[in-house]
């Protein structure tokens, strides 16, 4: 989670890291999860500050009691709500709605916390600013202190981690070459690619076969696919696509649903929905599962993403991810703060 | 609090438990009271996840100072501020405005808190929901972890423990045959039936002589009733219920004044409104007081609910109850953790 | 920041204390910038209730940094937010809506804090109510805890302590006789002169020689000049007043910008707007630099009140002063709690 082209740490892309800095994280979250209780509390006092600027539940939640169980203080910003809104644009004349510059706002609270926990959503209009983390990247450079992220325009890297250990404790440690689906599903709204990013990169790097489900025009980034490639093919195998969501899931050891807008969003929003709605039939049902693992990062929507039968069977793992959230953030406060 | 028909511990219906336990209950709070320093703090960091469907002052603040005398962590959660809205129903297709389903929202937080505090105020329009708890039964069947009640449709216990404790601080244990009146009073608002429910049920258990009165069309609900009556007639005395409110408060040694609505608001609510309004001039007034303390549950409309003058006067306890709310919920939480 | 009419120990106007407890609150707030971890965590448990009518960023999480520093719990009050709105007007039929009254607030929240915190900016439409602080008053008298004025209508001491020392720092203890200057900007909106009041009083206070430009119209309040009067003519200085931006930032130690409205706002709104917006090339451009300390208290609209130059210029201290306000506000709290 070192960007590579800073000495500061910023817990940005945990692919970007070696792998055995990779191993050792999964190591200590798979550590916390044995043993949640065992934890020293260092005797100074740290603080954490999690900048939300879209919702969250188990994010939020989690990384609060992360902290917690680290001795460490949590603030919740949530901007736009009894906190002043935020202009991102250098350089402009701010007389509009926006009364503090992300610049003061990064600056002033790299002064109060320890490390800060950001969650900042793709905004779907500007494709520039989405396929480049702009926006998350100005937080970086601004920063002067650790930053997590807690899901940007392209990464979901908390997720990641809690995944790969629920998948690591799933098969007992027998995970590679085993058959990993990431299915689309269709959803009312076009939602980002940070998840199915993060999952696919995950899988394939977990030395998975990994098959993308999907209808033609949900491509991932190309960038994205380029590196989950290199993965796959370090370990011998090659990265399929298909759009037979059927025949992909026969088979499986593990079925990953996720919704994702289409990039033609980016230029014809009305036409990304014609063509998203076509597709509404795309959805984990029972018949999928086999003997598959049902993953989800939640939140889902039950009878559209997924059959309430697969999230209610014994199969479905999705409530064993989110525990691993707690685990995994546990160990990257950890790093953050030099505590192992 | 034990549900009857769960193993799990829920803390939901206190009136559903034995005497002991809610002695014991009783003294818990009363000690904390007296002295509420000498906490001792476990060495295990505990988290506890607060849930607000509605809103809360007092409730909200003495729940979070309550868990960090006892050295605990807290995340207060808001469905639909900064935290995903919620689905109630089972079985449908969610493609609509919420975005996670409650029984996934508690799953995950059964795994990150060590106990979840729900408030959840009846609906106001769908009587076979808020008669049968069915939201609030439907957490309990979900949560692995205990649950404390924070104002369900029907009940808020916790402001009935603290009530119980505040009496019999009042009036130096001496509290049995004394005279209690749960006086309805007029509101712009067709208010739920929880409090009166639990102040009678409260005030009934503690062997108060206890009379209600209301105007005609106010009645609660039959079944709760039922209950007071069994307690009263236990203690020897009779329920009492007049629409005279000057005759019932002379003599009192209580005056315990709420608003509610009454059960019509489900079949018509502007037949209710117009049946309520014309009771506007129900309210505790300084001339009602004599002798009796005067209690409300807070937040209390000022000139509506109650006059200024009895407020003001130093015969009113409400503050005092505010207080043992703190005291009532420590005592909860160190039942809830075993910490006793 | 004792109220000279109260027995109670309230942390209001710090321009009411005496030299001595002034000075050595000053020292303190140094001491815990060049030694941030070495507090000492008292065995008791406080908690510290933070109420916001307002928005905040600095301070809410300074506050609650400061506070868990001190091994205190915050909880964070947002009337309107998940909390029930409040009624301030004493004696009125409260059937609006407004729930809850200012009194039995404060009541039951001095009984679950060991202090309070509270932000209540100016009315901006009642000059009586802004001026006499009737308000925050109302606050003070129904408390039975420390307060700690979190920015009220005519005062932020807060920020005025943080900026004291952040100028004793930046000169290395060589204040006296250095030119403060503080520049009024335009804004889009009639701002309160909470901060610019306390920012005179803090400069005159530390025996600079202050000059505050400003357009005609824009006058502060006179009981405010008065004061501040006081101050710097017992330094020997006079306290100066223009409407040359230019020839005022000429020679100057320091530029302490910040936009505020006319008195003129309480009359006539929209001829407040028209005079005020006259005046759009009132900012602090790089020109006006020369060698001295930029200061602003934040938020900062850039490009409307300070170029962006300047604030990004080494000779910008922003996050300097917001920096000091954690460790003022620790000064505050341990005076508040005794912990000295």
């Amino acid at each position: 989670m070192l960007m590579p082209d800073s000495g500061l740490q910023h817990l940005f892309d945990w692919h970007l890291e070696d792998d055995l800095t990779w191993e050792e994280q999964l190591a200590r979250t798979r550590h916390h999860y044995h043993r949640p209780r065992s934890l020293r509390r260092p005797d100074t006092l740290r603080s954490l500050g999690l900048l939300f600027f879209n919702s969250s539940l188990r994010t939020r939640t989690s990384m609060e009691v992360a902290a917690a169980r680290l001795g460490a203080h949590t603030s919740v910003i949530i901007p736009g709500s009894g906190v002043w809104g935020m202009e991102w644009k250098d350089g402009i004349r701010m007389d509009g709605k926006s009364v503090e510059h992300i610049r003061e706002a990064i600056g002033v609270l790299s002064r109060y916390y320890d490390a800060l926990g950001v969650r900042l959503f793709a905004t779907g209009t500007d494709y520039a600013i989405d396929q480049s983390e702009a926006r998350f990247k100005k937080i970086l450079e601004t920063a002067t202190v650790p930053v997590i992220n807690l899901e940007s325009a392209l990464y979901h890297p908390c997720q990641a981690l809690a995944d790969a250990a629920t998948i690591r404790e799933q098969f007992n440690d027998e995970v590679k070459g085993r058959r990993f689906v990431l299915s689309w599903a269709w959803h009312p709204r076009a939602l980002a690619q940070a998840v199915p990013n993060s999952a696919l990169l995950m899988a394939t790097r977990l030395g998975m076969q990994v098959t993308i489900a999907r209808p033609k025009g949900f491509e991932l980034d190309p960038e994205i696919m380029r590196l989950a490639e290199s993965y796959t093919s370090k370990h011998g195998f090659s990265l399929t696509e298909t759009d037979d969501q059927d025949a992909a899931c026969e088979g499986a050891d593990v079925i990953y649903a996720k919704a994702w807008g289409s990039q033609l969003r980016y230029d014809d929003s009305d036409q990304e929905k014609a063509l998203r709605d076509q597709y509404q039939s795309w959805q984990v049902r029972e018949h999928h599962l086999g003997n598959a693992a049902f993953m989800h990062c939640l939140p889902v929507r039950r009878g559209v993403v997924v059959e309430d039968a697969v999230l209610n069977s014994s199969q479905a793992i999705h409530l064993l991810q989110a525990e691993f959230r707690l685990h995994a953030q546990i160990a990257i406060l950890e790093r953050a703060w030099n505590l192992i």
